[in-house]
């Protein structure tokens, strides 16, 4: 059996729902473990956990569109870096959060595994002490 | 045997007794790992673990009303963002406390996890870091 | 939103395929950490984990009816006891496995928990030394 | 306020309820993480783990009973063998069972701790290498 | 054999010691995993991991008493919010600390499991994020 | 970036060397926390850990054939019991080892795990007690 | 203050009462995470854990004795191997049990740490498989 | 075999080597989880870990001198409170770093743990919320 | 076989890349837990898990140049603190990065371990309690 | 500083001593997890732990001496398989143990890690359920 081919990920894959709280600052955790894109150099596969954490202003994401905009990633070359920043920008355009952090995580290559943490407003997310 | 029907949730299921220290701040924290509701979606259980942790003003709640309370979403259908926000409100409301912050951890659906953070006063909860 | 009514378990609920491999003897084990149903006696809701292990013979349990089927108990009133030599019986009816255990943990109740092992041919999951 | 007296441990304290399966072997296990007794050389309060394990004949212990039957150990002067011993021999007698395990563990005193292993029939669970 | 019959926990059982470094601000931290006392409403014990802290001034607590006078709330009937004030403002009483926090967390009752944080100066324990 | 396009699996894919000890029975583990493919159901992507534990006879699979292998089934649609025994065979095929067991563990779908467990000679994997 | 001199280890330290429960094969475990003795090369402390499982016979080994025995190889200078046997040796010479094995675990030096398992009958504690 | 005779414990024993990155600010942590001593009201051994923590200014400690410092403490008899404020003495008297804690956690005596936490400036380790 | 000779490390092995994301302050994490160096005074290899933070500014390292100028550590006689400091101060020269800490925690040598940490800019790595 | 020159692991570097307990089989296990090599064919270095089992006959391996044997390897290119059956046929021609089994675990390359289990008589590890 062939599965469905995968389009490559897009910002209007992402669906909002309205937030039926917004005169309070309160926090959505997401935690997706199951993240996998390609390496852009070695051909090879990358695995790693993404973390969001936003604080909603008029519209939350809904969990089924990000699930999917996250598997479209799965055949995409690019590397760490940017695909943590991508990931940000297009959540940061489709939500307008209060706040936001992203962090993912890659397991290790060569014994070095990595961890990109982004955050809106810029820099907020980066404790004084690192 | 049948259990007896469940009633849908009513805050004024919430009982409570009083604070026999209110000279002084302190913190009642409270764990519940065994919630269940439903999605409304798609009709299936969800389950999750729920923390609350309150400083009390005149009021503290009774554990065993707590439980019954919460047990009564069984059979509710309500989304994660939603049902936080309803239980937080309906404990606001009854014990009036100096402080207080609800925190929702649901488990994975489609390979992703959610919490759901929510505070009195509004964002009090949300660290500098997040 | 109100979710789909409930309907009791049954053993028609649960769906199988053909296993593919019957020449070999292999194992087949699925992890049902979110089981509930409520207690007859005190109409409280149970909360437990299931374990089912099989050698399938000529054919496999199919995941999404078994989760449907295990979550009809949701609002049964039965012993834990029972409801683990219930589940095991219909798994057995409908799968005809070459061995098959099923293991129920349920979580702490008074400050005391109980794991049930039943298995097929009877007894043959106990080990020498319990 | 004054909680109820209690009243020193007693086998007749063990309700049963009839094994309805009692075609098959299946194992029954049981945790009392919070036992506690009392040292009758020092006066000092010990606390330990029970489990118990059994597979049933005719008759299955009620657990309500079994916990208030453990509890009546509380204000006890006994030593980790002897109460391990008495509650086996109680639960033997009162149960009947095809095989029966039961294992103590003992927080440390003085830097040792201890565990108590009894089972029937007579050494049935010291595994070939301790 | 009878151990000795407890006596009623009184502030007086709390022996102290004189702070030979009352010139520096430093941290004792007693960590008491045996708490056990009885619940006024049902008559069952229940069961708590005390945690201590506190920054001296000219008094520290001798441990022994301090294990002694824990014990002897083995056979009182108290709620928790209750018994974890009352030990407090006893040890408050007694070591006049200049800063000093009790944290009692109890095992779960119905499924619910409670953490009480109290300490001195009133709330100074209680974190800007809860 | 494009990475370069995958092919399907193939057993022709899997390269050897020599074992330099065939004249002892030792134990080979290979362990592969990425694995990743599709659901034929779904079209969602699966996530599980391969291990493989063999006794070779007179030839060993290269690591980095094995690692390539794996990875082309990353777009091909297929159940978990039928891709777990097809890799099997391909391994059997390929080195004759002495003994072979492959276990595949898959991560939660709808709160259901998996694990599956195939071994050469035909069940010599599966313990006596389930 | 000065502490008691310790005196060297001796059998006679260790105390036993009777078993009173003859007719059965049980088992006692006892864990000793605190044993220190010297390294007589080096001169350096040695740390490990000792734990020790028996079936008893006649005799029961008293804990205070065995602690105060253990205690005294404190600045004792032994080798490992030798240390694990002394003790294994005095143990059965006053226990003569049916059955025991000792392990002593030690802390790790220049990056390696180690084990050894004693028992009686000699070898019993040795799996088939190491 | 006879070790070497310890001789008491003495701050002239602890040896320094000059900090050659003076200009910065940076911390050196040091783990020793064999610390004993010996209690002086029962002559009882007592075993701990000691954690170190420094900013250094002109000088680091040499570890090796260290750990001989800290094994002279091993038959001292000597409170926590005491052994823990010495050492930390001894350590900035001869360091005079330009921040240090020291941590030291004993294992538990009759059900009850402890933990010290001594720091320079007076006070500085002890964190707003205890 | 021989593998290549290793080069004592080089500040110029470390490779960069453009940070395309520079108006925006984010973190980078990177865990290598295989950093093995040798002690000058003995000879003896020491092993330790080396984790680097970073805001970049322009540049960005390449973490397979990271990963080679680490290995040629290898065979280098050089002190904790020293490498630490070293290895701090290259990564600074080469990504002029606009916050960064290198963490150093090396495995036990005669029951102690050691942890370094080192900021940009000087000492905003260590928190207000250590 | 310069650390002295690697020689090449050479059998003859591992010492012994007399077995003082032949009459008894006994279990030794030495655990050393800062193993490593080189791997030939890519000349990067591998990291591994190595736990080696052993009963003894006349002899025992001195500690010091395996870690120096050991260490050797350091620079040597050398695969998986061949170095963990080289390691094993030197220890077992120098002890002539009466058993021994030698565990090697290397960390992960490529997202795969490997395990390695020779034993003496051949094979006698290999328990019937890999």
């Amino acid at each position: 059996m062939t599965p469905p081919t995968l389009q490559p990920p897009s910002r209007s894959q992402l669906e909002t729902f309205e937030n039926r709280f917004p005169a309070r600052d309160y926090l959505i955790e997401i935690l997706c473990p199951e993240f996998t894109s390609m390496c852009p150099k070695t051909g090879q596969p990358d695995f790693g956990t993404l973390t969001l954490r936003y604080v909603p202003d008029g519209l939350c994401v809904e969990l089924k569109s990000l699930k999917l905009y996250l598997q479209a990633f799965r055949n995409e070359g690019i590397f760490y870096e940017n695909v943590t920043n991508r990931i940000f920008d297009d959540l940061v355009a489709v939500l307008s959060p209060r706040r936001m952090t992203l962090v993912a995580h890659f397991t290790p290559r060569g014994g070095i595994s990595s961890r990109i943490v982004v955050s809106h407003p810029s820099g907020s997310d980066i404790p004084p002490s690192l």
